[in-house]
């Protein structure tokens, strides 16, 4: 695996999925794998779960790990190509992430979306140019548009909670009775947050359900619709009390407008996620990828009920971290 | 030990010093204890000699170790239950301590109290909650009331330049001749500084003192008294002269008034500890626990002289922090 | 070696270029030698390839790294001596550093020049400071006057890209055929950058000079000749068209007026390098320390381009520094 940028990354989500959750069984199986190897994580914007849990799963592969924080240790970077650099960025990517990719084996990259212009960030120039420059397999810590190891996460999570029996010859998880109903559904927020998880979510469940995994359905206030073409195959509707009913798994998540780009235009805090609104699903497990607003984005009771999965959820990054750096460390 | 918060917690501090002191002349010796085991020292202050002794601590025992600076590579935690989270704080201690623990083997946290609101800051509600809700032994790396990483070390530092044997029969150090008379005394800051390190060194002297270890005397300007709950059984004077005659350890810190929660009473430099208010004493060595303004709190020529033992006391805080993180390894 | 801060802390740059290049062709070789050994890296300002690359050297051979970010996780140090701290330094360079050295085998420090006061940043007050009162041998990451790592990796990125023989007998490198001919030019910047880098080039090429490894010529506008110490026995010229005949390596790089000290007095853009600047040379080779500002100093043709060596240069900075610390560890 050269990027994992994307659910388009993997080829069989029920295969990255089993490794995952044998790294999960069995944490140092690989460890010297990534002896001598170093990997690098490059945050232009802060992390906590993202930070800890990939350099966990880069420490149980036996790798060395380097954090450089661009904005507190570093400088401003320059993405834009044909531009006399007398402004206040003082390197270009095209160098920085090229030393990088002299130092270590594997990069990450989280850089978040500037939600001014919709096509910029949907081009995911920053990602790319880091990706071809530094010339080096890269592991997105979320990019513009997307956060590929919160999918990969979301879906090993989804799996320990439902019932699958893994299907040797077919190579792929086979759901034992009725495939799970997942519901992503929108919620309030205070700020203009990136659509990369949703879009990110929407994209994986997508696949999943082409895999037979899941049924995946999206609640969202009306002009509140992510780029179709992260929901292609998704049930939509703007009746979340209809989308919920049945539910096995509710994903809650904020985000920003993406047709009135990066706007807040809705602030209905009817669409907050609470118990009663939980009563008309199948006893649903509920979903974040955290940072979650207590009592603005699902309620309190919610998150210190036993519907809450959020913990445990945020656990599994380790091992969708680790899946995913085994992969890329077996191709080196 | 599940947690390291207090001296409450070490059932006895010649087991503790002892194991400590066996640490600092073998260091690597329990090198295989931490093998595969992860900790995470979150700071939401900055810190020098307390991140660096227990990273290296930690690496001693051979243990992976995770930094998390929540101020800059972070954001802000909400600490209060049942408030809708729509300002500043994006998200909720419960679920970053319980995330945090569920990569994490055992944690240290530093924060600092407020200074505002003595109740607040006294219940040591933040440590008390990380530590319930993290689910994994919590080392305090300073909390708003207590810094015992820097009381362990400075039990052991003492005893280091003191003369002690260690009975095995009563499993305790026993002075030879005299016990060493160990004065904490006030000085002057331009800043108002929070009452954890008196208070620790205090409630670990107190503990010393009738484990018959030391004798423990507190002066300090009338009206700067700590709290009753740390000093328990010391000698407490305002006369600063009448303390120091025979002292063979004399602690300097500054803290700020107890009583006026927070402010500064006090601004008489003729607290700042001089060469000569140590000629009473009994060649007394002088301790701090840094960082230490020369000049205010300390003169300089008491610095540069043979009295102070504040570098060799700085490096001890490696073997207090392993003494207690050894502890920690063995009960899991 | 107990320091490495300039050219002088190394014998033989035939041995020292030796070591570095070994380095590169067996990285780990060295591994045993740093093990439970601890190093330091102490930075008050931003820095990427020289944390990334000292990091990555030091991991190499085995030795644990602590990395020091003073200004966020940390405090301001005081480096004046017999001042009373009642102002913004919460600790003195005397402890600062002495802690420091307890925790660490060897240590790392950063620290750009002030630029207003020339007696003050060329007496490397804080670097010498830092270094005496630590009592660990110190590596120079930079400080107000020299890069000696930077220079360092010059030397064996020149030497990589030239045609020497090692002579067994002489112990030293004999070039094959004619003296690389090396050229320091001046370029334009917004912004008044030390004199660290070309301080430190010249003065390592100077030394080069007297081996009989390299020709060295400066170029710069009238009125920027840099520190005599630093340019003893290079051929130095106003006309950059006249140098650059005939280069085999063209060093490009800003410095801020040293007789004017810290100004800007020349921002005319014909210095910068271009395509069109190269033709008189001897296919020239590129180079730069980076981070360095497209179409301002050096053209993106040129960076574009075969010439340049900038990213092959960057990625050396780990066996320079390698070759400095096996050295330090060899001696401990």
């Amino acid at each position: 695996m050269k990027q994992f940028f994307s659910v388009k990354d993997i080829p069989s989500l029920s295969l990255a999925a089993k490794s995952a959750l044998e790294s999960k069984q069995n944490p140092f199986a690989d460890e010297a794998l990534g002896k001598h190897k170093t990997i690098g994580l490059v945050f232009l914007n802060p992390s906590l779960r993202t930070r800890m849990s990939t350099q966990k799963a880069a420490t149980n592969l036996g790798m060395n790990v380097m954090v450089m924080n661009m904005t507190s240790d570093g400088w401003a970077l320059e993405t834009k190509d044909g531009v006399v650099m007398d402004g206040n960025t003082a390197e270009h990517i095209k160098e920085a992430a090229a030393v990088m990719g002299e130092y270590c084996d594997i990069l990450g990259l989280r850089s978040f979306p500037g939600l001014k212009d919709a096509a910029e960030d949907y081009s995911e120039d920053l990602f790319s140019k880091f990706s071809k420059y530094c010339g080096k397999p890269v592991v997105s810590l979320e990019s513009a548009t997307r956060h590929p190891l919160q999918s990969f996460t979301d879906l090993i999570t989804i799996m320990e909670h439902s019932h699958y029996q893994f299907d040797q010859e077919k190579a792929q998880y086979i759901p034992q009775g009725k495939k799970p109903k997942v519901v992503l559904s929108w919620a309030p927020h205070v700020r203009a947050l990136p659509q990369a998880v949703p879009n990110s979510f929407a994209e994986w469940m997508c696949k999943a359900q082409e895999e037979g995994l899941v049924d995946f359905v999206v609640t969202h206030p009306e002009g509140y619709a992510l780029n179709e073409e992260f929901t292609n195959g998704a049930t939509i509707t703007t009746n979340q009390d209809e989308a919920l009913v049945d539910a096995d798994f509710v994903y809650v998540k904020n985000w920003s407008n993406y047709e009135s780009y990066g706007q807040i235009t809705c602030t209905d805090s009817s669409w907050m996620l609470t118990l009663d609104k939980l009563k008309p699903t199948n006893n649903a497990k509920v979903m974040h990828c955290l940072p979650v607003r207590r009592d603005l984005v699902i309620s309190s009771e919610v998150l210190d009920s036993d519907h809450a999965i959020v913990i445990q959820e945020a656990g599994n990054r380790v091992w969708a971290a680790q899946a995913v750096l085994k992969e890329m460390l077996k191709n080196q």
